[in-house]
């Protein structure tokens, strides 16, 4: 049993990768008590909302836990940039009878914040994982004070090296075989990201903390391949949408059952992210620049998914996927831990 | 001892990647005299080389050994687009003070051919690879006739079923992370590409050929971990590079050192190939729609290498790597085999 799965108790050598949207607590509490750990994702809860997951995994599990969050630069709001975007969306916003004019103003996903992370001192997860970087080195310091394990995604070697020097306790070294968003914060050159093969052990050979992989790992032979290139634990995503305790939609469980094809798009965040093609996606291009920052290019994309899928479509639906789902299965969390850890 | 590596008589599960302008017989001989499986690349060699390359490599060699092609059907000359292509290099012409009349109106690479085909009929070669797909079925035939197996790169799920269903007897999985031209031959839509990891077990569980795992890998433990995701072999190429028996340049070389940026490029053949970014990917955009259709950028961009090389300058060359050169070292291609089969 390596450091890292000795530190938190952990039984297997899995990590259930927090996927805001299709998940809270009762994902994460179903894992931790399958013996590897659960993660609740922060990212689209409000404050409120955190509190109350956070409590509800307290009280589901005795085991040690994972939030996550985003800890992006919010942008400035652009008045021009955001006219040429919805000039782009008025076909659809005709099509569905929404009005423009209902779409909200506000930041859309909020970063770790001053707030975030005093509720989550009340609960003290033992690990709490970022995207999109580190938040400021004062809050790294209080998730610390109280024991917690701070980890983030790298997804090139430079990033994980500037990881370590800020103080994270392990990296996430994040393929680009992974579903959702890509985490770079270094550069946002796409080019430099690499395939989970090429990207772990060179990463594991740059670094001195834990490395945990992610991206395309869907099943135990996997995830025995990435701890022999010196992985200490599996990050897994794609193959727990499916699960009872997920609340994927519906349309997204349908879209997933046997699919081969994703592709990253900046169309439902601005940021680009890894799902599965839709209308949206083929008709204005995935990575369509006219989307606006993230996150701002949530609010508009949210108003016409909801139009859409009311009428069963999912049309403007982010249907993230990563480039496995061969392991995808409607199974309870726990069953899936076992398969994901099953000798051979 | 897995069946296709007692079908060849491989002392080790290793296949050296055909690298076109890189490496010759040389190289080939060196890998299979260390018990793995060498490979000539033939694209870029006229039907006389071809010839004597195996010549070379049948006397050099007791062993197995691979003989490799393009099977792209070349396209029409199109002077339109020909003439914008080389207005768009005017600019380097001039610089470089090479006059575009220069530019041969050639094929560029040859395709397997009825040609090559006598040629290896000759010298019977107990492999023969194709990459875009496979040659015509009387010449797959004639290959099986003195006991040759055919194998291909799939870089899909559906590739690898087709190649499997027209009689390949071994796939080769290309995941994104390689190097060089990509394999794809049903879609040209990049976005359906996958990483290593996440392609190689959705093809092992698609097909009942022995399947053979290719990108970035690049050490003894990315072999291991291969085979345990159900590959029978694997196949690697940007690790030879640098070692004596390549003739890589000494620009290439210089690049390949530590490198961790590559990026698919079509500026210098036509097709998608991973190299490392240099001047003219970056000046020129790497993936630009000007340069023509496979293999007819080659002629342009061929002279200009030639006269920046003279002066010392990568700026044209293609500087082909995978996503992994942490390997890379000026070794024989002896002790590569070597590292690469080493037990921990």
């Amino acid at each position: 049993m390596n450091s890292l799965l000795k530190s938190l108790s952990l039984a297997h050598p899995i990590i259930q990768a927090p996927m805001a949207g299709v998940q809270g607590a009762a994902l994460a509490v179903a894992v931790c008590n399958a013996g590897a750990l659960g993660s609740l994702p922060g990212a689209m809860l409000s404050i409120e909302a955190l509190d109350s997951e956070l409590a509800a995994l307290a009280r589901g599990t005795a085991g040690a836990f994972n939030v996550n969050f985003f800890c992006h630069t919010p942008p400035e709001f652009d008045d021009t940039a955001n006219a040429a975007w919805l000039a782009l969306l008025a076909p659809y916003f005709d099509e569905l009878r929404v009005a423009p004019s209902q779409v909200p103003t506000g930041p859309g996903r909020m970063p770790f914040s001053a707030e975030s992370c005093e509720v989550i001192a009340r609960h003290q997860p033992r690990v709490v994982s970022f995207h999109f970087g580190l938040p400021k080195a004062s809050w790294v310091q209080r998730i610390k004070a109280w024991g917690g394990q701070v980890w983030a995604s790298a997804t090139t070697v430079d990033e994980a090296r500037w990881l370590q020097a800020h103080g994270a306790d392990a990296v996430i070294a994040q393929g680009l075989e992974a579903g959702g968003h890509r985490g770079h914060f270094l550069s946002h050159d796409l080019s430099l990201q690499m395939g989970t093969f090429a990207l772990l052990p060179q990463i594991v050979a740059a670094v001195n903390v834990p490395v945990i992989a992610a991206g395309g790992i869907a099943t135990a032979d996997g995830v025995r391949a990435m701890l022999s290139l010196g992985a200490s634990a599996a990050q897994i995503g794609t193959a727990f949408m499916l699960c009872h305790e997920a609340t994927t939609s519906e349309l997204h469980r349908a879209a997933l059952v046997g699919n081969t094809h994703t592709e990253l798009t900046r169309l439902f965040t601005g940021r680009p992210a890894r799902g599965i093609p839709n209308r949206v996606m083929r008709e204005l291009g995935a990575m369509n620049p006219l989307a606006p920052s993230f996150p701002l290019a949530t609010q508009a994309m949210g108003l016409l998914r909801a139009a859409a899928e009311k009428n069963g479509a999912s049309d403007f639906s982010p249907l993230w996927s990563g480039q496995n789902t061969s392991s995808c299965a409607a199974i309870s969390a726990h069953e899936m831990v076992q398969r994901l850890t099953a000798s051979n």
